[in-house]
């Protein structure tokens, strides 16, 4: 384990957020609140802990592998959001800091599940930060120094694999810090398309540029305590498609830009997730069209909802915990398939779901003619087949965290149900789940215990788990030789 | 495909299924009641059937590969169920064909989920034949046949693979006549001592037979309202243990025969199945305590409970639907461990859980070390990468489907505790599930369509998914060579 690396790019990390932090606090500033001097702290630490550990890093040899890249991924995230905590903690409007580390681990991992009971009593400065946290953790926020950074080191391809969610991360330039740049340029231009339709809709600057971080990260987190309810049919359109936008791989995006069209119409993983997302918004549609008598509204609400599920952003337009049993079944199921690899969005992606059916169906034919040999296709190339067991383990590893959130959460005071969608919407980062955790409540009432099992759930399911697992294992932090 | 010997095969399962039904058939003399009738048209019907296609499928070749293993594995159990639900249907004490064909499928796949309001009120006779369908269904009627018939085919392990539960089934002598044998001579004998210890407890010998039946096949039908509860501690302590003994790999006993007292002790499954049950154990009956001033009686609920659902028996002796949490989602997921592989238990089986672990391990340790290679060891043998393959893609299998049955209950009328619950207790051929279909419930007032689908997850749990799913595919019935 190459340690002064780690340190030295942790320390980078930590002045980022510093640089991150300046952000809310013009917000605060332009406001006149008095979050401006909790977030002024928080850069102080910001800039002290990044720049020693810059300064203990430096001469680091910068040679790093994939268990580098998996180490400094997990450490940075638990520091980012252990530092990006503080501003809620030290202006008292979270006063317990296991709720403010919870809900910027939320933030980052852009789940958007809150432990905040009005929302709107909340500084618009410190709300403002927590709905950055969604943009800057959508894309990923060591993708984001690698674009930044001048003479990174081509191995940190390790950094962005560990990073990037889906079961295969491979740079679409020959140069990683391009790749990060184009995928940061693309982000960047649809999060401005965003808010642009959003302004012309009517909404204030403020609220378009907070939920347009909720949609691009597809987070979730909002400033009002019906979420998006209360906006016009036109504005609840916008963020819904962009949900759905924002849940594409951005390869696709990048092939548009090259104008390589027949790979894009040929994307097997583009067409299983809109083909998903269409039949659960008819399944849902056809469900509750006994709630909403005008067809229209009927079907809005049902494709906000799929979109926001699926896209594991959690956004809200109804109370969708009162809807029937079909409906809330679709939705837990959206929960698991996420949205597609290399997007913002989390769940167990819709290319690996596509990887596991046809890992089945290879079986099959294996059971059937024993002995012709077959390999499995995804987007019309061979998967390798250590990426097939790879991608095997980690749904066995997904069960079992899964299984064992659930069953840590059954220690709290609550049902099967509530604990169930919990687990499911911090593990899969959508945010809202079903009964005392549903759109019209919050995890407040959870205890400690629980906050901190379903952060480290948050982290897990944004990281895809082995991050998280890897820092826990003595192993990794062992010299290399050894 | 060999059809004729694929038809010869399920006629000769139909007149074993004949002469089953003698039993229940003196029963039904001894108590004079009016079922007798319906037996004995049914065994008219199995006797024509399965004589017209032993002479249908005479002269077959007698080569059987893994594709007609599954077939005719899927079939026969369709046929026995169909066939076996005549007499409930028959007598008119089910009036409706679909839930005697639910109460029969629940029957030999050793589920033990039931329609019926008011097991009371069925006739001795009937209830015999509806737990003697667990004791013939557990430990597999292909097998039964490969231990009676005399000259068949070496290539019959190919039925006994896709018949017997777990990952890796050998035969453990040369033939595998020889094994069948060995294997029902064991399970014979545990059912004479089940039967002597509750005899010597003061249980009559119909209730002892019957529970018997519900034990070794850890199916887990009984005869009153209230299942085992009414029974003494030393009832409940020889069923609970008993539940438990029927739960693991019959292997071991065979070993245990043959003095192998340190391949034994070194059976990782063994200790992980004995582990788990007593962890459970304990975990529950702390959490129960307050529910049982006396502790004996805690820990003997707790006991009974954790064995009768880990093993997927589903006997219970008090209301678990009204336990805590805690209690409740540890007996859930002990619903999906289940018991060990190659014993008359369901669920994905301590063996594949233990693999699966392995695996994840395997696949961290890559991570660290990515030049390394590494074999799945399991019982002291490396396991086949094409084995572990398997595996992975029925863990993908298995979700797959459990998702899609409980999809399908939600059209239906119930919450999501109990369709999940529901869901999870046929797939995994325990039982009583939560809420709704509660130990103190039943299935009664699912739809036609949702029995048919619990149906389906009853025989898709008890044959690993496989063999049903084989023969819904045309690939599989197409000659060989074409």
């Amino acid at each position: 384990m190459n340690h002064k690396m780690v340190v030295k790019t942790t320390g980078m990390l930590l002045l980022a957020e510093a640089g991150l932090l300046l952000l809310p606090l013009a917000v605060s500033l332009i406001y006149r609140e008095s979050c401006f001097y909790a977030l002024l702290i928080t850069i102080g630490v910001a800039v002290v802990l990044g720049g020693g550990a810059m300064l203990a890093g430096r001469n680091a040899d910068r040679t790093i592998y994939s268990r580098e890249g998996f180490a400094i991924t997990g450490l940075s995230w638990l520091l980012l959001s252990a530092v990006g905590a503080l501003p809620f903690f030290i202006s008292r409007e979270i006063p317990s800091y296991v709720d403010a580390f919870f809900e910027t681990v939320s933030g980052f991992t852009t789940t958007g599940a809150s432990i905040l009971r009005d929302v709107e009593a909340m500084s618009r400065g410190l709300l403002f930060w927590r709905s950055f946290t969604h943009w800057v953790g959508g894309m990923g926020v060591l993708v984001f120094l690698m674009a930044m950074t001048k003479n990174i080191s081509e191995r940190s391809i390790h950094i962005m694999r560990a990073e990037m969610p889906g079961p295969i991360v491979d740079k679409i330039t020959p140069r990683t810090k391009d790749t990060a740049k184009i995928f940061y340029a693309i982000y960047l231009s649809l999060t401005f398309a965003e808010v642009a339709l959003l302004l012309c809709g009517g909404m204030p600057l403020y609220e378009a540029l907070v939920h347009t971080f909720g949609t691009a990260g597809t987070g979730g987190f909002g400033v009002f305590r019906d979420s998006i309810a209360s906006y016009s049919p036109y504005l609840q359109w916008v963020i819904g498609c962009f949900m759905l936008v924002f849940g594409v791989n951005f390869n696709v995006y990048y092939l548009l830009l090259m104008r390589r069209f027949r790979s894009v119409l040929k994307s097997g993983e583009l067409w299983t997730y809109l083909g998903i997302a269409a039949g659960s918004t008819a399944v849902v549609a056809f469900n509750i069209r006994h709630l909403y008598p005008a067809a229209s509204e009927g079907i809005r609400t049902a494709f906000f909802q799929v979109s926001s599920i699926m896209t594991t952003t959690g956004f809200a337009t109804a109370d969708f915990d009162t809807w029937p049993t079909l409906s809330k079944t679709t939705l837990l199921m959206l929960m698991f398939i996420g949205a597609c690899a290399g997007s913002t969005g989390g769940g167990i992606k819709v290319s690996r779901v596509v990887i596991y059916v046809k890992g089945i169906r290879r079986e099959i034919q294996k059971l059937l003619r024993p002995r012709a040999v077959n390999r499995l296709r995804l987007e019309g190339k061979t998967v390798d087949e250590s990426v097939v067991r790879g991608q095997n383990a980690y749904l066995a590893v997904y069960v079992l965290s899964f299984v064992l959130f659930f069953f840590l959460l059954s220690f709290d005071r609550f049902d099967i149900e509530t604990n169930l969608s919990a687990a499911a919407a911090c593990f899969n980062n959508i945010g809202p789940g079903f009964a005392a955790v549903g759109p019209a409540c919050c995890y407040a009432d959870y205890s400690v215990f629980s906050k901190l099992v379903l952060s480290a759930a948050m982290l897990m399911g944004r990281l895809e788990i082995f991050p998280i697992l890897l820092i826990l294992i003595p192993g990794t932090w062992r010299r290399r030789g050894r």
